[in-house]
């Protein structure tokens, strides 16, 4: 009888094997994202972890859902209702320009801003930072892997449930830059192409930042597994001499967060009202 | 000898006590925000809780520090480094015509947008939903607490090391509003006073369901600590009834909680790359 844990991770990884372009997952993109798959393929190799969910961070361009004004709770941003993307990408190459091929309106007369009300259907434009959802098989790892994640400067990282950590950061752009025209069923943009044009270069500075924070997880996890592995097999005198390396470094790294995590739980106690 | 938890708690609580707008503590605004209280007063009744910080939720406005291109790590957002606050508030009372009183520099010849490079220090909008950081004694208080903040919505909550449970959401406006002219000093704004109504106005709703889902949790931690105390102590006929009632509320309550986590757990399996 395998144990819960690694039927589950067994379960978890033959959707993944089979999901592609013709087989989508549930997503809205439907596969896993190309940026994502070394890390998730290096946390799944530990047999102590499986990934749930991810996305590599990306830029949308997105329509509200239709607001229902009798309902008491006017959903902001829902994608429910008609909600759609106009514009998705999770590679900063496909920036430059892409509101080229989108058929704004641009209006220079603002005082049509007036126009919008409780009901207005918005375009919002975001950058979305890099998600992971890990289950680990115990609290032990969770701990683990939470720690790793946040001296890597994943500050809104967590443990849920069933030893669920959500590997979380906050660079953000959440920008309002249009609504639809309910009678003309155009896309209005109220913001200029050269204000496009600076979102998209600030989106590609967060892309940067985004991914140089990806490497640094990436490799507080490889010393993870290294530290893991190398308490489990027969060595030569030189694996022995490498490992010792590692785990020397790995230690270093791990006191490192561990002082990190310190300073800034000490931090947080002194902010009691941080705002 | 009283347990450690319990002096923490004593030491946090009595800071908290001395903290007023004369002694102020380690946040930019130095208090706790007015609407906090009631929930900070209603976690902090319970015996194996303590507030480590927090904010009701806020709009800012602020103007990045300096920074140094030749170092390798150039800071997005960063407030060291002279960067500063340009506009603060906790209350959507405050928020209507905010802009007037900022000198700001309205540009309409947008081809200046040119001159932003690097090292601009951009001046961006925010609206910040409320966050909690709670402090229980046990694992076992930090999973109740974490279910019961999941089954309000905030669903980017996480327990992190010391049992401390991050009650988060993400409700969130971040926009780049315009940039300092080194030259000048200016601080210019690259949207129109039109566009700032709009996302001024579109804060008023984002501050609208934070209170909202502030009174939900509200809610389910009065009933947390309803089933708590309700175990320990002698009762009249009636105060047991009323006792019975609430608890059956509250399970009931508790149930909705976890089948709403299993199903998100289900969810978030499916939704591998869920981008």
């Amino acid at each position: 009888m395998q144990d819960p844990f690694d039927q589950k991770k067994k379960s978890i990884l033959a959707e993944i094997g089979t999901t592609d372009e013709t087989t989508p997952d549930a997503s809205p993109k439907g596969t896993i994202d190309e940026f994502c798959i070394p890390i998730i393929n290096l946390i799944n190799s530990n047999k102590d972890m499986v990934t749930t969910s991810s996305c590599s961070g990306r830029v949308s361009v997105f329509l509200e859902g239709v607001k229902d004004i009798n309902q008491d709770d006017v959903k902001i941003g829902a994608k429910g209702n008609n909600g759609r993307w106009i514009f998705v990408t999770h590679d900063p190459k496909d920036l430059p320009d892409w509101f080229s091929s989108v058929n704004f309106k641009y209006i220079t007369d603002t005082s049509s801003y007036e126009s919008t009300s409780v009901t207005t259907r918005y375009i919002l434009y975001k950058f979305e930072p890099l998600i992971l959802h890990v289950k680990c098989r115990d609290l032990e790892m969770a701990n683990k892997l939470y720690s790793a994640a946040m001296s890597c400067g994943f500050r809104e990282s967590g443990i849920g449930t069933n030893n669920i950590v959500g590997i979380r950061i906050s660079i953000k752009l959440d920008v309002p830059i249009g609504f639809l025209n309910e009678l003309t069923e155009e896309l209005v943009s109220f913001v200029s192409q050269d204000y496009l044009r600076v979102i998209t270069k600030l989106s590609e500075d967060r892309f940067k930042e985004n991914f140089k924070k990806l490497d640094a997880l990436y490799k507080a996890v490889e010393s993870l597994n290294t530290l893991q592995n190398s308490t489990s097999k027969v060595e030569t005198k030189e694996e022995r001499r490498v490992r010792k390396m590692k785990e020397g470094l790995a230690r270093r790294e791990e006191v490192r967060a561990l002082k990190e995590q310190k300073k800034k739980e000490k931090l947080e106690e002194q902010e009691q009202a941080h705002s």
